[in-house]
């Protein structure tokens, strides 16, 4: 709300959500968020976004998680709040990630949740995957790392620059007529299985990296400037 | 080797592999590493492993990517290294994981894995939890936090403090039969699905938390001292 540019009545918009984990990148995401039409935190992700220094238009959380100071802010901006129960079966970023869809998103950027504890990162990103969240379009991005949740049929193509790790992992049984271009080891009508590492750490040889899944549920990494430590 | 209890020939060794990964908690694993029958490396976890002040019993490896002095150690102390090239269709961890089951282990633990490069990672977890690894009991383990995959039919007893966080995430499509005891908020014969976060932050109420499943591929998390914080 302190950012002009963000208009919560906009139709699809592009959404960007900070959950509630770790980041040690979140400035590299700046403009990211900047260009963001609505700024979703799920509770404790809110210190997050004010830190970066911008204003959150929905916190989904549970008010006793937040700090008196975050909460005085927030009522002074008049940021719609949604409290839920602590005990609760649902994880902070699943909250969010519901009121994100509501919103029939253009696109949904999640910052905040690649660094942290194994288990919620794992569960997010199975959550993203989830046959209820895969037909909008999520990215999970934490510094020169980003991942995708693809569900086949579908055709994506990465921005990136030669060198760039490219990186496929496989999250059904099977992912059936893959191809792949662009990158340093090709793919033709493909099928992978789950558990198997040969698609890991291909590179990007152009500036584009294309793909195709007829079937199948996977994830795909793009580590920019992989010169870089990516270190969680 | 420079650690006497380790006798390569043993049959069913409990073995430890030295990921190719980033761990800022290793020291912790020493008593691990010192009562293993079996010390094996994937490729740059030699460096980790030395660090730590063992000699591996055999790397698995790419020997352009270990630093002159590492080879020359390993040579001097006779270690027996098993080169693959670089342009491969395996992890490291992959190699030393086949290189570990071939020898018919008790227990493998896995460390050094958990940190680093989120797609390396998953390939990591997910290849352990493939059909083909999936008798083989493993645990992936950095600091305070530890992985246990699991297949059906299966029962599980681990070991805790009240108050221990107890997570499962679904890698199959579903899991079916699962019953939880010993923890707030206990299963009875349930079905989970992939991308359901419910099960996901329960907590140790005793000192053993009991597992049983029918059917499915789940992930088994237990963060010991949640209190310290359980950052990758």
């Amino acid at each position: 709300m302190t950012n002009q540019a963000h208009n919560p009545t906009i139709k699809n918009p592009a959404i960007v959500i900070f959950a509630n984990g770790v980041s040690k990148h979140l400035e590299r995401h700046r403009n990211d968020v900047a260009q963001a039409d609505f700024i979703l935190c799920a509770n404790g992700g809110t210190d997050a976004c004010l830190r970066l220094g911008f204003t959150p238009d929905l916190v989904v959380g549970d008010l006793d998680s937040l700090a008196a100071e975050t909460l005085e802010l927030l009522h002074k901006n008049h940021v719609e709040i949604i409290v839920h129960p602590e005990d609760k079966n649902r994880t902070d970023l699943e909250l969010a990630l519901r009121q994100a869809v509501a919103r029939n998103p253009k696109s949904v950027l999640v910052l905040n949740a690649i660094g942290g504890r194994l288990d919620l990162l794992l569960a997010n990103i199975f959550l993203l995957a989830s046959r209820e969240l895969a037909s909008i379009p999520v990215t999970l991005a934490d510094g020169n790392q980003s991942v995708y949740p693809l569900t086949g049929p579908k055709e994506f193509t990465l921005n990136g620059r030669p060198g760039d790790t490219f990186s496929l992992v496989v999250l059904s049984d099977k992912a059936e007529g893959i191809t792949l271009g662009g990158v340093k080891w090709p793919l033709k009508n493909a099928a992978l299985t789950f558990g198997s590492t040969l698609p890991v750490s291909n590179q990007f040889m152009d500036n584009t990296a294309e793909l195709q899944m007829k079937s199948g549920s996977i994830l795909v990494f793009h580590i920019s400037h992989p010169s870089e430590e990516a270190f969680l």
